[in-house]
This record gives structure tokens, sequence and C-alpha cells, in this order.
């Protein structure tokens, strides 16, 4: 999962559905070829930007298969996490098997778990990838529970197949300690950074690259910033992570995960519409965002194709 | 749900599991009669003592059933909240069929939902429950999003069956909005304190009652409370109050819910043991509660009987 | 400081400023009289309401030994806390010197202080007090640090004069905490509530009174809660508490502290203008006030009077 | 106040005291040297390390005026900023007089302020500084307010003497989003860090330099960062910062600021004791803080020397 000297940009993928809600494979191939045209390493597969708490095991099995497939020789990294360490299991196994070429598991969610019950959880889950890679995901907006350093050190002891941590702590000091954790481990671990604001930062202290939301609509934006900034161009790669910022921003305003699907279809591929209680965007919080993402420069493209 | 100058209590039920970690039925018999005969006028079933979100669906409705059917006579809330619009409304009819005496709903969780999105969810669940009242749920150290008093106002005046809040907010502040926006709907609208810390004060400015985790062991710790409060003893509502908080932090150390199930355990009531990633309590920390538990007084009747 | 059956109410007095900016003393008398005659049973002078920070040590000493002429029989309470140790010290002496009832200080500000730290300062605000009662004053907001129940426990146990804590802390679980220390130390403390809102629930927990901002203008809002808890007038008590919540409420829009000066100008006193960075209220801003104010019927005696 | 293609590095300079706690003059030129000679470009004097809040304002003047002239052709930045904007434009008239380079100021602290408030505070700073430039510093953990982009952008509007910021704000987020607002006013700003932990990832969006509290003992921790950065070396930027990041760590234990006066006596340079409620070390402190210190290398040069 690390290449010399470039840096990996995984889009954490949106999830199509169709009119029944259920996830639709068909679009799948023409959506990993959109985003590996635009910039991606690998794919991230069904984590919160691909709504995995709102959909059930079997739903989440088939649609990591088709993902797997539909990537071909583009590695994917299965998100298996989920509120029972028994259904985080089963998914592991079930992307094994599908050919994923690594897990990623969130910490369990909801409730408050301290560190022996998280540590339990991982092992579970490390367990049953067997010689997968696993990555430990930690967003604690979302998911309440952390990847602390001290439980990441712990796990880098116990876990052979640990490969790494998606880190969306939206809080950079996190970053920072869980970077200085990864690189005192003693073997190699990856670091990739789930909040866009941070990865021309993190990229200096030592990040692997990002796992993306931004990303799954707009690869560019993210490799823009990697490459000036791997071509040793400071101020290019300031001025694309503030481009990149801003986008950032623009996709979070409204409501959640919406408007990556609104920009998506506006560049030419429509996923459908998520399952309730995520809302689609009214009319008006259309045509605001579609404003900003011109005035920006993000829909020249698909504008220029006469969308 | 509200009896004329006395305060309801209504324990938030643990829920039972067998050996191979379904839901079980067999003892919810002998639990209500344990809990109504310690001070219990209503039952509050599956909610986040009850680890729904640990539980199928189908299970989730097995349950409610059971529990419905043990409790006879007695009242049954049955909480039907769920990550996505769809089971919570799958919930809601089901325990509908199942004789429950009203539904309550957390907030969807895990993602950010605006006011709207919990508008919409919550008129789907309210809908599905029909001729039931339904209770709204908020417990944002868990479940993210809140029941405002600006959503409370709204829905009060869209839903016929809104009967009223369920607030674990753990924050007085807002349980203080709650009851002043609950007072001004023009209809009665009953509140619930969820945080036990908060009972006395609650009931002073007007609450309803209380949902309570602790009386799904101790029953009897809310009602010593509500009891001299009603009785107009206020030195012995704030004694009670106090032992009730000692209680409370009591079985709030060591991990989530499982000291719960160890302390029921010592009362004679063995639910087995909750899904991971719940983990069990060690056994020094079993040690470290029961004494605690001892220290308090609340495990004399246990003691006496031999165990 | 106290007295059976009925809980004290002490307003933090504001402090009335000339046109040069000096601490005024003229209008005391008048604005005693204003408050004792709008149900004051005492007064805290020159604390958070009172601007203490922004006053040099000799004008605080000069205003305390004003106020105490001033208030005659009325017992004063001196606030004397300070950024170091040395000025609270010398503002204790001469609080005691001035023939002050009690003195009260904060915790010292900007810096974070330990226990240790915090001890040390208090112990040597004790010892300069002599045998005036000495009261703790915790507001984590403007102070940043806090009297925890440890530090108020440890300080009961080590100061004679140690007469209790004024708990400004906006969070109803540290008064709540506080209530239960000061019940625990073998001697009376009194804990006065320093948030408005917390007042009716406070004293069904056993506090003994407030000392408040909002009744540095209006008394008589915090009276009527008393007046209805201590006759045993449950719903009148509720009603008076939400009044005054809105009222706090009112008051607490806009810039810090200048709605109290511009009410009280409305009720007939003008104590001038607080010296900057508090800025005045701009015509909107009064307008607004005043509309609100007079929605409540806070105004109708000073506009019954003609003004 | 900017290099080209160099990071500007100015120690927050400790303040010197005298046995009987006042401001001690005569230790300024051996400090200047000492700093000077491991890497300071520049002094911040009178800030939160050097303990303004605790001082009376004639002091603070004597010891600017004295820091000045210590200094000779190394320019200071004298911190003027107070907690009433009379005081802050006293003191910055004063450093005017003295000779300082520039002026900075805190936002006023202990109250909220809003933006209204702040700005006609900075105002009043700017117009009493006259031709010299006027820093903005923001330290919201200490001062309560901060200095937002938007502030910071109105007043690059309106102050032609605003320089730039120190942001001190431990949120990284909240630099990145001054480093933007500053690159778009449409001149240059200088942007300062206060968090040490800051500084790599700080240079690299953009910013300036630093000012420190860990430089006012160790500037070449933070030197050995900012030249591995500006050599273009990646990975000795790194470790430099990680290395400073536990320094940092270090010197935060225990009580404010007293770690400071404690490594820098053991570097041959005592600088007397602060003013209470600073508490000095305990002699266990003090022994575990040495050790850290030299397991971490950075008291070698002492011990060399024989201390």
């Amino acid at each position: 999962m690390s290449a010399a000297g470039k840096a990996e940009l995984l889009p954490a993928m949106l999830t199509p559905f169709d009119e029944e809600g259920r996830v639709e494979t068909r679009l799948l191939r023409e959506y990993v070829d959109f985003l590996v045209g635009r910039g991606a390493d690998g794919l991230f597969a069904l984590g919160s930007n691909g709504l995995f708490p709102l959909l059930k095991a079997e739903e989440r099995e088939r649609a990591v298969a088709a993902v797997v497939e539909a990537a071909g020789q583009i590695p994917v990294v299965a998100h298996v996490g989920a509120a029972t360490t028994e259904e985080a299991v089963r998914l592991a196994r079930a992307a094994r098997r599908a050919g994923a070429a690594a897990v990623a598991a969130v910490t369990p969610y909801y409730y408050p778990y301290d560190e022996e019950a998280l540590r339990d959880h991982f092992l579970a889950v490390s367990e049953a990838a067997g010689d997968l890679p696993v990555y430990l995901y930690t967003i604690p907006t979302h998911a309440r529970n952390e990847v602390t350093p001290a439980l990441l050190r712990r796990l880098a002891a116990e876990l052979p197949n640990l490969a790494g941590v998606k880190d969306s702590s939206r809080d950079f000091a996190h970053v920072q300690a869980t970077l200085s954790a990864a690189a005192e481990v003693g073997r190699p671990l990856a670091v990739f950074v789930g909040t866009e604001s941070h990865l021309l930062a993190a990229l200096t202290l030592g990040a692997t690259g990002a796992v993306s939301g931004v990303a799954n609509v707009f690869p560019e934006a993210l490799r823009a910033v990697e490459r000036a900034w791997h071509q040793g161009s400071p101020v290019e790669a300031v001025e694309a992570q503030r481009r990149l910022d801003r986008l950032r921003a623009i996709l979070g305003e409204g409501p959640a995960i919406s408007p990556h699907y609104a920009a998506l279809r506006w560049r030419g591929l429509d996923l459908g519409r998520p399952p309730r209680p995520i809302r689609p965007l009214g009319s008006a919080e259309e045509a605001r965002l579609r404003a900003r993402l011109r005035e920006e420069g993000w829909l020249e493209e698909a504008d220029a194709a006469g969308r």
C-alpha cells in the first residue's frame, strides 16, 4: 500500500443505490474508471462515506464483492467495521473471500468502549482478516470512540497484520500523535488522513496519504496538493491545499453526504439516492451548491461536456 | 402515561441473552416482577440500556413482543429508534401489533442530521405508530444528534400522537429548555429524564418522571427520591438523591452496561452476557463493584437471602 | 449569612463610574436602597459584575469602603479576588478594615493553576481576612480555574474561616457536586449559585441562595422564585423561575454587562459608563433590549413612573 | 520582520524578578545574549510567558525599556495587551517611546468581548502605536476571546500599521484559517505560531515563524526544525519537530511557567522567582523535570559546563 516518494490517495467511495434502496452494482465499473482516471491510487469501499451504518451485513458483503470485481487491478480496502464484533468479523471474512487488498475497521460506536474492549474487537477483526493487511479507522465525531496512540502502539505489538491507521479525527494534534506513535513501533505503519484540510501538513510530517470523502467526487483536488508537494513546489502546494479546503467547506454544507451525490451527478454519474434519514438536497440547496462549485471552477469539465 | 401528583418511573430494561447471543425471553416474566415489585410504574424496552444498536431488527421485534407479553397489565414503551428510517418504521409497526402501550425513538445516529432530516424521520415513525403515543429520545453522547427545543416545538405541532420526550442529555440546561418548551406547546407533553442525577431537580421543575438505567437493577433507588419529594420531605429527598448519585457513579465505572448485568445477578437474576464488543467485568472489577455496592447498602437484601 | 428556612439573595452589584472613568461613590446609597427595597438580603461588591478585573487595587479599596458605608446595617461581601496573591491579600486586609461582613475571592485567572497553587492562594487570602468569613468563588468561563469539590473539601479542613462557595460554573452537575461536597465537611458551608437558571433546582438540593448578576437590576425576579419556593407553591415557583430564565437570556444578549447598566438606567439609576473594552449598547441594541424587557413586564414600574 | 526564505524565531521571554518580586533588569543583557546566541531572531517581551497579567503597568513599562536597551540591535516586540483599553494604550505609547521595534496585544480577557468591542480595543492600541507595526495576539485558552479570521480581515482593512498575528490557539484548524485569511488581505501579514507543535506544519503552509515559550529556554530546539525545513531536509525536519514536541510536553508538566525558570537556571541563568500564585516546583518535580530534560539531551551543555 505504499510507493516510494509518492503519497497514496484513496477515495472513500460513495455507494450506488437503485430505486428500491438496494445497493446498485451496475455503475461501479464506470465509477471506478472515473476515480482512477482523476488520480485515485486505490479504493476505500463501504466506509462512512459509503454509508455502512445504514446497510445490512448482506448488502455490505454484496457491495464489497462488486467493487472488488469492478476494480480489477486497482486495490480495494474493504471497510468492515460494525456496531458488533460478530458482524465485523463476518464482514472481514467476506472481504477476504471477495479478494479485497486489505480491510479497515472503525472503532465500534454508540456506546463508550475502553481500550480493553476496543483491543478485543480489533483482535477479532484481525484474526478474521487472516493474511490481509488491517487498517484501524478513527473518526470520533461519528463513532465516539478513538484509536488513541496508546491503543495503536498496543495493537501494533499484538497484530502482525496491522498495516496502519485512517485518522479522520478532525484534530491535527491527534494526527500528529498518531504519526509519532506510528513512527515508534519499529515497523512501517501507514497513516492516512481522512480530514482533507490536514493533507499537506500531514504529508510534511510523514503521512502516507489520504482516504478522502472529497475524493469520492473530486480526486484531482487532492492529487493537485500531492503532486505539488511531491515535486517540491511549496507555493503551488499551499495554493492547491487552500483550494481543497474551500471545496471541502462547500461539500460540507447542508445535509451529510447528499452534496457528494449531487456533485457526482453533475460530473456525469448518477448513483441514485441514499437511504433515509439521509435527506436529498432541496432545490435551493442544489442551486447554491452548483453555483459555488462553479465559482471555484470544479464543474467546468462537466459544463464543457454540455451537462 | 401520567398519574396525578405522582411521578412515573420506568426502568430502561436490560435485555436477557442466551448462550448463543440471542435474546432470551424465558426470564422476562421474572424480571418484570422484580422491577414492578421494587417500584417500576412501567417498562422501557430495547433502549440504549437494552442494547438495541447491537441487535438485528427481527431480534428486536421478538424481544418487544416477549416483554409486552410478560408485562401483562404493566405498560410497555417499546423503543423503536434505529440508524435508518426504514428500520424504525418497521419496528414501530411491529410494536403496535405486539401491543406496546407507546413507542419511543432515539434520533438517528452516527451521521449528523439537521432539523429537517430529523423531522422527516420522526414523522415517519409517528405515522407508523398510528394511534400509539410517541416519545422522542435524545441522548447526544451516544446518538450525536439532539432533540432541540425547536425540534420539539415543531414536532408537537405536527404529530398528533407526540406524547413527550426522554431527555438523557446529561446537561441540565438542556433538560430545563426541554421542560420549558414542553410547557409552551399548548397540550400536555411528558418529560422524562434519563440522567438519574437530574431526578429531584427535574421533578421540581415539572418533569413527569424518569426512564432510568439505574432503575433496571435498583428501581427503589429512584422511588425513594420520588416518594420523599411527593410526600413533601425535602431533606429526605435530597438525601435519597445523593444516595442515587453515588449509585449511578458506582454503576458507571468500568465498561458500559456490564456492571448492570453483574449487579442484577447479585440480586438474583442472571440475564446472560451481552454481545461483544460489550465486555464483561474482570474479576477485580467485579470484586470492586460488589464491595462498593455493599458499602452503600445496595446488596443487603441479596446477602440476607444467602447469595 | 444564613437564616432559617429562607434563602438569601445577594445582588452582584454593578460599580458606578464618573465621567473620568473613576469609581463614583455618590450614588451608592441610592443604589443600595434600590436593591434592598426590591428584595436583596445583602450585597456582593466588586465581583465580576462589578468589573473588578478592570480596576486598580486602590480603586477597588475605595469602592468597597464606600459600599460598606452606604450599606449601613446591610451586610456586604467584598470580593477581593485578583490575578496575584499579593493583590488579593492587600484587598482582603482593606475589606476587613473597611467593615465588610465577609470577603469572597475568585480563583486566580489567565494562567492554569493546579490544586496546590490555588490552595496556597486561598490560604493567603484566608489569613489576610482574619476573623471575617471567606467565600470561594468559581466561574470557570471567566477565570478558567475552578473550585473543584476536592479543593473545597481540602480548604474546608484547612481554613477555619471558610464560610462557603459562590458557584457560577454554569454547569448544574458542578453545582450538585459542590452541594454534595459542602454537605460532607462536617460543618455548615453556604453554597450560593451565581447562574440564575439554577436557582430553584439548587434551592431544592440545599443551596443557601444566590449571588446574582440579574439581581443587580432586578432583585425581585429572584425573590419571586425564592418566595414561592419558601411558601411551598411549586407551580408558582416554576413559573417565576422560567420568567427569570427569560430575563437572564434577555440581559445576556449583546455585549457583556452593558445591558445591566442600560436597564438600571431605565429603572431610574444612572451608574455611568463602564471602562473600555466594555462597550456601550448601540441604539438598535438599546431599543431591542428595552422592547424585550417591556414585553416581559420588567419595565412597567419605571414606565408608570413616567420614564 | 520578515527575511526572504528563512523563518523568524522569537522567544517569548521570561521576566526576571528580584527578591522583592520586582522586575530585575540587571540580568537582561546576559539573557538576551543567551537567546540570540542560540538562534533567536528577535525578542517578544512581556507576553504570557513574561507574566504580564501579574504585573502593574509601571513595572511593565520599566521592563520593556530595559529589554529594549539590553537588546541593542536585536528587534524587540513589546507586548502591551491588557485587561483595559486604557492600560494597553498607555503601554503602547511607552513601548514606542522606549524604542521597541513593534508592539503586540492580546485580546482583552476575563469577560467575553464581541467583534465590535475587540475591534475598538485594537483600533485604540493601533493609534497609540503610531508608526510601529502592530501584531494581534490570540490565545483563547488564557484570554478566552479570539482573533477570528473575520476580525483579522477587518482590522487588516482598517489599521495601516497592522503587521500580523501571533496565533497561540493550540488549534491547527484555527492556524490554517488565520494563514488563509492573512493570505487574502492584499498585503503581507506575518503569521507567527505560538504553539510549538505547529511549527513545521505551519511553515509548510506559509507561516512567518514562531513566537515561542519553549524558545525562552531552548531557542535551538525551534531553530533545528526551521533549519532542516529551510535546507530542504524533510526527514531531519520531522525528527527535530518530534524532539521539540517532546520538549514542549516536558516543560508543560506541573505548574505553569515555573519549569521554564528552573530549566533556564540549569542552563546558567537564574531569573529569580515569579510572583504568586505562580508556584515554584517542588523538589520531586524539579528532579523529575531535570531527569527528563537530560534523557532528551537538553542539559548536556550545562552538564558539560560542570553545573
